[in-house]
């Protein structure tokens, strides 16, 4: 197996997501390989500094980097050799078997779509995010930011590339999926909600246990959390800063702990053809070690060909 | 000033709401007067329970109730003589100042609309919630629930309604509004807030600063954060859900025992042609007094004439 790398991308890179290779290296097996993608000389001298000689780590060089701030499109067009455009053309090939970057996030995104693009029925390749729980363990929500408006038949499917996410990579059995809203009864709701209930309730491919609260986040009621990218892009973002808060105050919990975003270290993209995982832009090297971990996991389990499965039935 | 009260709603009803305005009336002038609505001989009993004898506190005899189940327009109708109804009757007729009940929350959203209506020139009015700063005090979030699905217009006027509580309740000069949104950059949101981000940007009434993210809701940036109420909803529940975790885990702080719907006592109905607050359905006797301290805030500051005067240019 081999996992591809962008050694370039994220506020700290490359020197975080050597750091951050070289730590998941060693939980790897002998023939899992981390392709580290990037500027081969400074990837080499870093993997020398930071004392790594084993074999579970290679080197593709990439002579250009997106940079954070850069129009997705445009840089993709324009750095056709940069680490985000190999790694997705290696995806793509089947050269790789995940890549994942804390790089540009609308680059790793635009990428997705342009090279392997969405599995075949997938309406809106989806980004999840972790949510911790208290009983232990996590749940998954999507749409994080990929998608604003989310028409109901999206919603759906979210229902859906949640669960299979939830069933092979996070090994929950029987996923329950819950729709995000501001009341239990299914009369409750937008009129987007109200209609994308309706089509969950009859969905025979998942578990739908109705809707769930904001208040029902963290407890036991659903493992996949359906809603759009605006909702969970700003439930994300609150979760995030109420962890910060608590961890300027000296609060610390094992709960509350998990909210860091370094336990998970990426986001996934579901629904395309091909495994990826986007890091958080402030991406430490443990962050980077999970987020590999993460994407090993999800090319072990053959998620995007599960994906692939399910819609085209 | 009179400020009607609902003895009978609420889940701790009629005791926690009698035990409640025993305490707000100790922090009244002369010439305030709680006027409690309900069963006036369990009233009467429960104040002399209390050990109140007091002039700040009237009774006024309502033989009916409306329960926390009943549908809004049925029980509204069916029940003429109860509590809610007489209350806003009151209200409408000028003889009371404001209106709070921890009761039926759709009773006293419908109730408002039949009896005193929303404020001409306002589209839909909204339920406002308070949202603890880390810097101190608190700012203003509407809609949380009153209105799922929210036109740019609608969004557009929650920012004047806002802004109007925030200053003459509140007391912030000149207070600054945020967008709820995915993403700072003025093209970011869903085609919703997009639109609405560009009819605030050109409102002369408002201190309008831009889109806010999931992660500004304690921080200084906004005073004034304005969303849709299938949003607001689920960022109320969430930060009450966390209240909850941080009291079960015994952690405690000043800055969140501040997310305690106790310190606010109720939501104001914004918007309207009169002062009206909900309580929360579990309202303790120190919920219901703030409830009752923030009706007579309102009242003070002449807010449902303020709407009004707004509203007419």
């Amino acid at each position: 197996m081999r996992i591809a790398l962008d050694a370039m991308g994220g506020d700290f890179a490359p020197e975080a997501i050597v750091k951050g290779a070289v730590m998941a290296a060693h939980e790897l097996k002998n023939d899992e390989v981390i392709l580290l993608i990037g500027k081969e000389d400074i990837i080499h001298s870093l993997l020398k500094e930071n004392g790594y000689t084993g074999s579970n780590i290679s080197v593709m060089h990439a002579p250009q980097v997106i940079e954070m701030g850069e129009h997705p499109t445009k840089a993709l067009t324009q750095k056709p050799e940069s680490s985000i455009a190999i790694g997705y053309g290696l995806l793509k090939a089947q050269k790789a078997d995940a890549f994942c970057s804390a790089g540009n996030t609308g680059a790793m995104l635009v990428g997705a779509m342009f090279s392997v693009k969405a599995t075949e029925g997938v309406l809106r390749p989806s980004i999840a995010s972790f949510v911790p729980k208290l009983s232990g363990g996590f749940g998954v929500m999507l749409d994080v930011g990929a998608n604003a408006d989310c028409k109901p038949e999206v919603l759906e499917q979210f229902g859906e590339l949640g669960s299979i996410y939830a069933k092979y990579v996070l090994d929950i059995q029987n996923p329950k999926v819950g729709l995000m809203n501001l009341g239990e009864e299914e009369g409750k709701g937008t009129v987007n909600t109200q209609a994308a209930h309706q089509r969950l309730k009859v969905n025979k491919d998942i578990n739908f246990i109705g809707n769930i609260e904001g208040r029902d986040l963290f407890n036991d009621k659903a493992d996949v959390i359906v809603c759009d990218g605006y909702t969970g892009n700003i439930i994300l973002k609150m979760a995030e800063s109420l962890y910060e808060i608590l961890h300027e105050k000296g609060m610390t919990d094992p709960f509350f702990e998990k909210f860091n975003y370094e336990a998970a270290g990426g986001s996934p993209i579901l629904g395309i053809n091909g495994n990826a995982v986007i890091g958080h832009g402030v991406s430490s090297p443990r962050a980077v070690c999970n987020m590999v971990l993460q994407a090993q996991k999800m090319a072990a389990s053959k998620l995007s060909e599960r994906f692939k499965k399910n819609f085209s039935s």
